[in-house]
């Protein structure tokens, strides 16, 4: 399989391009907006179709490139859960349900919490978590219909019942590590080793987060799949 | 085996950490002193014992953490090649010598031109390029020994004959791209792809680049491993 993890600097995102060499097949997942050109050119380069645009969910820190791919690649279809609130998605998935590409299949798992539409991705060994979980931490869960009690659900439910030597590919890196490991999380993440539901909540009641600089214009603009009106 | 690839975001500087599961033994490649606690804490949260901190050669866009790691892991080994300068290294390999760490080897690569002390490692269809090979780049060849002609040959020689699947993971990439492969840059690299050695002089020739803002503390700090005096 073709695997590359690619990085927005501004806002910390990964983009992760998987195609199979074979049939050329390829799905991009969280792309962001202003790294299109970078992405087409190396999607082009690589000689790659683009099947299907993935997100993990609606996102409150970059706009999502997947309306201006669509312009480029019309054939490629958007992809989030049912639970996201966009209206202008080709593909509405659920948990437990499998998208192809070329000879490789994703299972969608549904992991709300961060937002209420979060889905993690896995296929062979990797899970793409989106915000769900990161390296040693998760999403924040005080906006967009964030649950502390249903992420713990998530989390524990769902990946932690992976394989694991699974490698966990998230959504953002603060800093400079690519991925982790379902072992490792389990052991290693502050928030969630050996943490029972009541103690992960008190955890997430207590980050005093920021509000996020982007989200009054990200969460409108992704709700419409990235389209910006001006 | 465990890979981690690290990224330090100041310098744009990839550091890789590569262990075997089984004897825990690892190795640190292109160590950034900046990051040290960051890589420290992950090599003893991941129960690794370090055995070596390989550098790809002398570099001038950030000190290395090699001297400061050392310290916290006495038993681990410094290793650059003999042409590089240095009077503080531990192992001084050539082309062609194998370092082993657990089940794992890893081969030698001379492919200087970018300084004369450079090297690129390979390790199960895996290769660290350092600066030597670049994602659709390569390193300039205007300071510490650098030869356009020599560097030409090692990429074209050494990297490009490599069995084409081979992933490339370079020191450095400036738009967020995590690697690449040698079919891909005997392909795609605009420096290198179909050229003579002259066109390639001729382009390194025309660069114009300025001069790299920490190029005046951080060669004298790496020709001593790292360590900085006060």
């Amino acid at each position: 399989m073709i695997f590359r993890q690619l990085f927005d600097a501004e806002s910390s995102t990964f983009t992760y391009l998987l195609g199979d060499e074979k049939s050329r097949e390829a799905v991009l997942i969280d792309s962001v907006l202003d790294q299109n050109e970078r992405d087409l050119k190396l999607i082009n380069e690589l000689n790659l179709k683009l099947k299907f645009l993935m997100e993990t969910h609606v996102h409150a820190d970059h706009i999502t490139g997947v309306s201006k791919m669509k312009e480029v690649f019309p054939g490629a279809k958007s992809i989030v859960h049912e639970d996201c609130g966009t209206n202008c998605t080709d593909i509405y998935t659920k948990d437990g349900e499998e998208i192809h590409f070329g000879d490789y299949k994703i299972k969608v798992l549904a992991t709300p919490g961060h937002t209420n539409g979060c889905v993690s991705y896995y296929l062979d060994g990797l899970v793409f978590t989106g915000d769900a979980l990161l390296i040693r931490g998760c999403g924040r869960t005080d906006f967009q219909q964030g649950s502390s009690e249903t992420l713990y659900e998530s989390v524990t439910g769902k990946i932690f019942t992976l394989p694991e030597e699974t490698l966990i590919y998230p959504a953002h890196d603060y800093k400079g590590i690519s991925c982790s490991s379902v072992r490792e999380e389990k052991n290693l993440n502050p928030r969630l080793a050996n943490k029972t539901r009541e103690e992960f909540v008190e955890i997430m009641n207590n980050l005093n987060l920021a509000f996020p600089k982007k989200i009054q214009e990200a969460v409108p603009a992704n709700l419409q799949c990235g389209k910006i009106h001006s």
